[in-house]
């Protein structure tokens, strides 16, 4: 699965990915109703990198890189995906999870933080897990999901 | 301790406050070297309500007040809270606190989140355990303290 960096050119092809997941609110804390620029500012806002999975020249997922938080926290990157509902199950977040962590390796992270997993997710918690995440916590009813009500978040962690 | 909305003319008097604690570089995730805009996009970005505590007509500290998540997290609050030096020691972070757990409750939140606080900074920490907070995690070496170098970060929450 081919990864490379997101350019400007992309972003259409990654809203087309994101409005389904975010129209659908099951497991990004984004508004069901948000536009375009909601989705920009959450995924591709100045202080994130991009990058992007592509096959025969169709984006089948993409990635965010930034410092999760400033100053004395900027040694630990937060990073978020997301795949294109029609392609789920072919490994995409896992090729993108696994090129982050290298790529945060390299640019001297020492750390990766997920703020907020939806409890629920658990494709994506199993797979953060088995690319060496560890729950640091669980957030209390953080998150209200669309059919199940008020459920956990979770925060997770990798050391790099 | 008279605690009101801040308004855009606060804002220089909160820059004051804000300004030697990022210079510090202890207590807060900021860049030593930020400047206004840093600290502006911090701790007054158009999404997060201010509020100041005055006395005499001086402020002695601020406040903030955001949704901690959009979305399906939008239930959950996250505060911010910075006092002025030199007016350390006489409650006003606590008066902070204590107003901003009404006001959040008033708005609807059902519960505040500190995402990330600085470890080393106990007077904190007692003070958000005295108003109820618990901690949920450390964040193992996720702040990098100027004088102490690498210590733990805390997630806190209170239900509301």
């Amino acid at each position: 699965m081919p990864i490379r960096p997101a350019t400007e050119a992309d972003w259409p092809h990654l809203w087309a990915i994101i409005e389904p997941i975010m129209r659908d609110g099951e497991t990004f804390a984004l508004p069901r109703d948000g536009d375009e620029a909601v989705a920009r500012a959450y995924f591709a806002s100045p202080e994130k990198v991009n990058f992007v999975a592509e096959e025969d020249g169709v984006i089948l997922g993409a990635s965010y890189v930034r410092a999760n938080q400033q100053g004395g926290g900027s040694h630990i990157a937060n990073c978020g995906y997301m795949t294109a509902p029609a392609a789920r199950g072919r490994g995409i977040a896992r090729a993108l999870c696994a090129h982050s962590i290298d790529y945060c390796r390299d640019q001297g992270f020492k750390g990766i933080q997920f703020n907020f997993v939806v409890s629920t997710n658990e494709p994506a918690v199993h797979l953060w897990k088995s690319l060496g995440f560890d729950i640091l916590t669980r957030l209390p009813k953080a998150f209200h999901h669309p059919v199940l009500g008020y459920v956990d978040g979770l925060v997770m962690y990798r050391a790099l």
